[in-house]
């Protein structure tokens, strides 16, 4: 088994989803913003999780599409409060169309994610959509919460760690739950699979915000330094925030509060602080301990023979990878 | 059984509901909206349909209160798309709040939704939820054609029966089939009852809209000829547009484009123009097919004998409003 075979099965079922046709304003930005692409890991690790346990994995690709769909609605909707103008390089749905229209339509994406996921075996649905409504409730707590950081200037490592758990590794913890659910595994085992998940998740998150500094620009897909021109709250200026004393405060603050700037002269001063300070090396030991945690998780679940080979390579591309 | 009991029953449930805590502003706005009240008309008629076939209509409760929210999530996007400043003689979250906040709490309210209708045993849900689904889809879609009526002139009584059908009737409709589905009522039944609703929801609907224009002052909460003031595309323009030929057209459409009037006078006239094409006449024949459709389909519910009586004379209060 290759996951080329989960993607190619993901990518024919995508295809053939009627989300609606009319009115055309509705229905329209749900294709367009599906049709964007992104990696699916969501609904690959789904996948993954299923064929732990069973060679039936097919039943789960709908639901899995389902986890897909509510990552693309929290996206449309992100967009809109973030007022961001492009995503994944593309002119974002409110740009394209208009800020009702990303709200509407993201609203019926909701919809057919519980649409999706109601084709799981009427035994198992309950249990599936109340952890799901759980989940994605979790997942706007935590938008919420980042939010709220961007005009605060005190968020704790524990405050901004249990933001990034709430934003994005809940759902990645789900969608492996949700995989072992389908495939009938019993309670324990699902909750190796979500706690899984979401250290992974949250390590995942961690070297985004690290890569944005220290990544290799051949390599890394964004520019370099883009959070640090935007005062972005990521773990390294929180960290950096708590830690900074003296001359070295003064001047980070003083960086964090200039409204002219050159870009790369801002970058490398914060670049150099945060070295001053350590930061990167802490990063990493955080990271390192998150999979650690998440591969210990993996390495609890009750699987056939072999089958976690496949989950724990795709997990360690995630893991190494460097854009 | 009175309503009176349901309506209770209703109440304490809704004080029991925890949306959530945390953050507060995530939560706050739900609590806010729900607080507001309403005629809680949704709910109402589920437990009724409930009672007409089983004395055990408390199990309806909890997915009864799932309509309400969801109801009241799409007054929150919708207070927001038409950038209304108030519902219910209060400010609209998007106006106590901001923006951002009413489009993230309105996304946890759609989950809250789905997380009391996951209350129906497990033998129900999935269809439940399937019919749900489509209803909450249809609304968004009702929503969208709403918005797109805007800046048209030439919609036809169709298109906008078909609006307000998606709009407002399905879910009153879905309102009573979910009762019957809990009570365990076969399909022909739960299809009555839902028609019905839909039926006495399209006829609720126009009858609002000639109220706007020919209800007692003394009796109608609102300002009459509010609509007519903003040119509001009800049910009573879209055929003034369709039937109007030479002067009178000319005269409507000059009333439609000034932007400096005095109300009263263009309340007057516009309604002297409805008056000539004898557009309330043709309006109370369309309201009285409706309800006549509705109150005929629930005639074909085989209900528990004499409780089909409270369902009726709720719905003929409903029928008979002049406020």
């Amino acid at each position: 088994m290759s996951p080329a075979i989960f993607v190619d099965a993901l990518q024919d079922e995508l295809q053939s989803i009627q989300y609606g046709q009319d009115p055309p304003e509705l229905y329209d930005p749900i294709r367009y913003i599906m049709s964007l692409g992104g990696k699916r890991m969501r609904p690959l690790l789904t996948l993954m999780a299923t064929y732990l346990f069973t060679d039936d994995w097919q039943k789960a690709v709908r639901p899995a599409l389902g986890v897909e769909v509510f990552h693309n609605f929290t996206l449309m909707h992100d967009d809109i409060m973030d007022q961001a103008p492009l995503r994944r390089g593309n002119p974002t749905v409110h740009e394209k169309w208009n800020g009702n229209t990303a709200i509407l339509s993201g609203d019926v994406m909701l919809v057919n994610a519980y649409q999706l996921l109601l084709s799981i075996e009427s035994d198992k649905l309950k249990l599936a959509l109340e952890r799901f409504s759980r989940t994605a409730a979790e997942v706007c707590e935590g938008q919420q919460m980042d939010m709220n950081f961007e005009t605060r200037w005190n968020v704790t490592e524990a405050e901004y760690i249990d933001m990034i758990r709430l934003k994005t590794s809940v759902l990645l913890g789900y969608a492996l739950e949700l995989g072992g659910l389908i495939a009938g595994a019993d309670a324990e085992t699902t909750r190796h699979l979500y706690e899984g998940g979401m250290n992974i998740g949250v390590g995942f998150q961690l070297k985004d915000d690290l890569l944005d500094v220290y990544g290799d620009p051949a390599k890394f897909g964004k520019q370099v330094g883009g959070d640090i021109i935007a005062n972005k709250k990521t773990f390294l200026l929180i960290e950096a925030l708590q830690q900074a004393q003296g001359s070295i405060r003064d001047e980070l603050t003083a960086w964090l509060t200039r409204t002219t700037f050159d870009k790369a002269e801002k970058v490398q001063a914060v670049t150099a602080i945060y070295d001053q300070l350590g930061i990167r090396q802490q990063t990493e030991v955080r990271i390192n301990e998150y999979f650690a945690r998440g591969f210990a998780n993996f390495n609890e679940v009750n699987a056939i023979p072999d089958r976690k080979d496949l989950l724990i390579q795709f997990t360690r591309q995630l893991v190494e990878r460097e854009s």
